[in-house]
């Protein structure tokens, strides 16, 4: 198992430098002034480097929302009730949650994958992928959320998720999550891989009061003094072991595995970049394929971000998960692929070059 | 024609405040954490508002991108000449500018607007609603741009663009210009409705040099100066008129004309801005009915939007104008309106409330 996730960590290489100058002469070419569309202009180049040149595509853009339940939860860590996760996996499935609705409006497949809920098998959906790992992680406050094992396996499960995604000819893939009480694991993983503390990271989640956000902060430390051996080891991997959740792990897999296959992620939110910082603490290269879709409104996010030098595009206040972020960058993405492929040249609409 | 102006100005009613808590126990009401959509949730209430209740609706969407030249030109303050105005007019008939792929790309229809190009007529073009109040306005760094009257003619056309997309069904209007040199107007603007200096607003524009934006500077205080009179009365038409131009005017004419016609306007960047100045001068129950789609690049921007507590929805180093950051907000403008109209309550999807 691990053998197949460091030869997936092998095979992820920089995207090549000599791309970029040949994106910034086309971009340039075009009629409006050098670097007026900023962002827009920065994003088109790097899809272009992603693959390789040629024509910059977004679709068929994919989101994979992956669902998982935490231990965590028994120590009143989050103010919904564990439940919620498979209610909202079912509202996924029903079309009804803020993902539905975002992937409709801006044409993105959805895929809703069970990699470790609490409770049996869900009923067979055309966008389910039920691949369980555990029913539900343990507790991260009284030890190792995951054995290594499992952590692997939910590795693995992102690794296949990418290579069905990348064998079905997707060319965006966007992370999502559902997992009631997971920015609980994903704080005390900032914690551990970039030396942070849990009282300046926690925060209200889905609507703690400030008091209970105190008491998560005591939580999160004692999960990381408890799995203090982890912790202490800076194996990346046997940090997520010890602290993440099984949607983080897959989605941390998924990011390598796009990476590996030279497709670009557009990754969501406060959990979303959790998975994000454990893959790229296994792989810094994976940075490359990586669009960081919003500034979430969790606090410690802009710290952790601020640790990998990640820069968010979009700052809308949104704290959902499930990849709704990632759904609207998305379609600012697809604008920007557009401006490079569609829009005419100085020569070509006889406009005089402005420098 | 200045009763004309007045009595749509008297009609721009604010936007009745007992419909914002509607909105907001509708949202809170969907499957999501109370507020976790952010800013998403405040523009889907903000349509819910300014439409009066019901369902809220952005389709059909129009952009008006208004043309106009500058007799300041001569003055040296565009690293662009004036034939690119007529030029890049000529590129959005044929499709292939930055406005056409992004209103394309985001299902958003686009007029172009002759409001003052230099030069004779454009050949006739579905797209083109050819009004030119004058070939260009004189050079404000040595007398008043425009007269009142052509000042007010251009007005008056921004009314009638906001009547007929009315007539028309459209639901959102969003603004554009294109007029080489039009950042030097826009700041002198802003300099006189805000008491503040030319040479912390001046910005490079289409890609000054810094003595060239010393050089800017100079002018815009030099045309304050020669339009003390206009500066010093205060009376915001009597302003845009020494130091607007036709564009710009229109502009502000469609935003006081949409919000009369209870219509939402998305207000592009800083040549935008500087016409909704001059709406919000002449009528502040405009600002009711605008969103202002991002932060331009343009350094002057973040300071013009400060005076009157305007807040960008996105920040994406924009500053081609054309219309291009309205068209981006209109996109994610959609997936606001349609998370209001199409996700779940907690009721319908059997989740547990979460508070």
């Amino acid at each position: 198992m691990k053998e197949r996730l460091s030869a997936a960590i092998a095979a992820i290489c920089p995207v090549d430098p000599a791309l970029e100058p040949l994106a910034r002469h086309h971009l340039d070419n075009l009629t409006k002034p050098r670097g007026s569309l900023g962002v827009l202009e920065n994003l088109a180049a790097k899809v272009f480097c992603i693959q390789g040149g040629g024509t910059p595509v977004v679709d068929p853009a994919r989101i994979y929302t992956v669902a998982g339940d935490h231990g965590v939860t028994a120590e009143g860590v989050s103010a919904s009730p564990q439940e919620v996760t498979r209610q909202m996996v079912l509202n996924f499935l029903n079309g009804g949650a803020g993902i539905n609705v975002l992937t409709r409006t801006y044409g993105i497949d959805l895929r809703v994958v069970d990699a470790g809920c609490a409770g049996g098998t869900f009923p067979e959906h055309p966008q389910l992928i039920q691949r369980k790992v555990a029913p539900g992680t343990a507790n991260l406050a009284v030890g190792p959320a995951m054995s290594e094992e499992q952590c692997l396996s939910a590795l693995l499960l992102g690794l296949d998720l990418a290579d069905a995604a990348h064998a079905e000819g997707v060319r965006v893939i966007g992370t999502g999550e559902m997992g009631i009480g997971n920015t609980t694991p994903s704080t005390a993983m900032y914690c551990a891989y970039f030396g942070l503390e849990p009282e300046e990271l926690a925060g209200p989640g889905t609507g703690l009061s400030p008091q209970a956000v105190e008491r998560k902060a005591a939580v999160i430390r004692r999960a990381l003094s408890v799995n203090a051996a982890a912790v202490d080891s800076g194996d990346p991997l046997r940090i997520l072991a010890a602290l993440g959740g099984y949607e983080i792990a897959t989605l941390a897999g998924l990011i390598l595995g796009a990476a590996k296959n030279r497709c670009l992620v557009v990754v969501d939110g406060f959990i979303s970049t959790a998975a994000y910082a454990a893959a790229w603490k296994m792989c810094p290269a994976a940075e490359d394929y990586c669009v960081f879709s919003h500034a979430s409104a969790e606090p410690g996010h802009g710290r952790a971000m601020q640790a990998m030098g990640a820069t968010p595009l979009l700052h809308l206040g949104l704290r959902l998960g499930e990849g709704t972020g990632a759904a609207v960058a998305m379609g600012v993405l697809r604008g920007a692929v557009n401006i490079y492929n569609e829009m005419a040249s100085f020569e070509q609409a006889g406009v005089s070059v402005v420098h």
